[in-house]
C-alpha cells in the first residue's frame, strides 16, 4: 500500500508539472497576444483554456482517488491535499492568462497598451512565465534550491505592479480613461497569477519534500 | 465511527457559517466605510481580517482531522474536500473586503467613489452581503431552496459590474484617470467577493446534502 501510494502521488505530481507547462504556455502567448495586437495568438489561448480546466478536474480525481484508496494520514494526507490545492491555483493561473488573451481580443486590431507601459507588461509576463516554468522544474528535479529565487521573482512583480500605478495615477497620463482600465485590470491578472505561482510552487516543494517552506503573508484573492 | 464522523462534519459544517458571518459582516462595514468615507470602519474591518484567516486555518484543521480519523470514502470523501474548498473561498472573501476597506482608508478623508457611481457600490455591496448571509441560511437551515435565488442575485452583480465599465469608457467621464482606477479595481473586488459566495454556497449545499448543484462555468479567479 506505501508503494502504490508512493507511485500514484508520482503520477498525480507528474500531471502538475504537466499543468504548470500548460499555464506558463497560456501566459507566455496572452502576452505576446497582447504586445503584439496577435489575435491568433489569443484565440488559441482562449481555446486552450477548457485543457487546462480539464487537467485540473483529472488532478483532482487522482486525489480523491488516493485518499480514498490508501486513507493516508499525517505528511502523506497533507500532501495530497497541498496538491488539490495546487490544482486549483493552477486553474486560475489559466484563467487569468485567459483575461489578458481576452482584452487583446477584445482591442483588436488595435494594441490595448500605450507605448509607456508596454515594457512593464513585456517584464512582468517574462517573471510570470518564469515563475510557473520554475515550478515544473521543481518537481521534475525534486531540486528545491531551484525554487528559492520565486519570492524574490515575485517581489519584481509587485514592485512593477505598484510602479505601474504610479505612472497611472501622473496627472499627465495622456492616454485616457479606457487605457488606463485596461491597464489596471490587466496589471492585476500578472500580479494575481505571479502570486499563484508561488504559492503552486510551495506546495509544490512540499508534495516532492512533505515540507512546506516558510509561508509569507502572500495576498491571495 | 460514522456517528463520530457526522458529528464533527456538523461542526465543520458550524464553523464555515461563522465565517460566512464574519465575511458578510466585513463587507457590510467595508461597503459603509467606501460610502461614507468611515475611517473607523475601515480599521475595524482591516483588524478583523486576522480572525477570518484564523478561522480557515482551523476549518482546515478540522478537516483534516476528520479525514485522517474517519478516512472517509466517496460521497463522505467530497463533502470534507468541499468543506476545505469552501473556507479557502470565505478567507478570500474576507481579503477581498480587506481591499475594499484599505481603498476606502488610503483615500481618506476624500471620498474614493464620484457621486455618480455610489449608487452601483451601494447597491453590489447590498447584494454581496446577502451572498454571504444566505450561505449561513443553507447551513443553519439545511433548507437548500433558501440557496435557489444565489445565481440571480450573482448575475445582477455580473450585470452592474458591466454597466460600470460603460460608466467608465464613456467619453465624458469627468472624474479623472485616478478615479476610473479606484472604481475599476474596486467593481472587481465586489465581482469576485459575489462569484466566490455563489461558489461556497453550492459547496455548502453539498457539505449538507451531499449533493453537488448544477455548476456554471463561474469565472474563479
Amino acid at each position: 500500500m506505501r508503494e502504490a501510494y508512493h507511485v500514484e502521488l508520482e503520477q498525480l505530481a507528474d500531471n502538475l508539472a504537466a499543468m504548470s507547462v500548460q499555464v506558463a504556455e497560456a501566459m507566455e502567448r496572452a502576452t505576446r497576444s497582447l504586445l503584439e495586437a496577435d489575435l491568433g495568438l489569443a484565440e488559441q489561448v482562449i481555446s486552450d483554456d477548457a485543457k487546462v480546466d480539464d487537467a485540473r478536474a483529472q488532478c483532482e480525481e487522482q486525489a480523491y482517488a488516493l485518499l480514498a484508496l490508501q486513507a493516508p494520514v499525517a505528511t502523506d494526507l497533507r500532501t495530497v491535499l497541498a496538491a488539490i490545492h495546487a490544482a486549483e491555483s493552477l486553474e486560475r493561473m489559466g484563467d487569468l492568462a485567459l483575461h489578458v488573451a481576452k482584452a487583446a481580443r477584445r482591442r483588436h486590431p488595435e494594441p490595448v497598451l500605450p507605448d509607456a507601459v508596454r515594457p512593464y507588461f513585456a517584464e512582468m509576463g517574462e517573471i510570470a512565465v518564469k515563475l510557473a516554468r520554475q515550478t515544473e522544474q521543481v518537481i521534475k528535479t525534486k531540486d528545491v534550491e531551484a525554487a528559492k529565487t520565486l519570492e524574490s521573482d515575485d517581489d519584481e512583480v509587485d514592485d512593477i505592479h505598484r510602479h505601474l500605478f504610479t505612472v497611472l495615477m501622473d496627472r499627465e497620463w495622456p492616454h485616457g480613461v479606457a487605457a488606463a482600465v485596461d491597464v489596471t485590470l490587466l496589471g492585476r491578472f500578472y500580479e494575481r497569477y505571479a502570486d499563484h505561482a508561488v504559492s503552486v510552487a510551495k506546495r509544490m516543494i512540499f508534495v516532492v519534500t512533505g515540507k512546506m517552506p516558510g509561508y509569507g503573508s502572500n495576498e491571495d484573492v
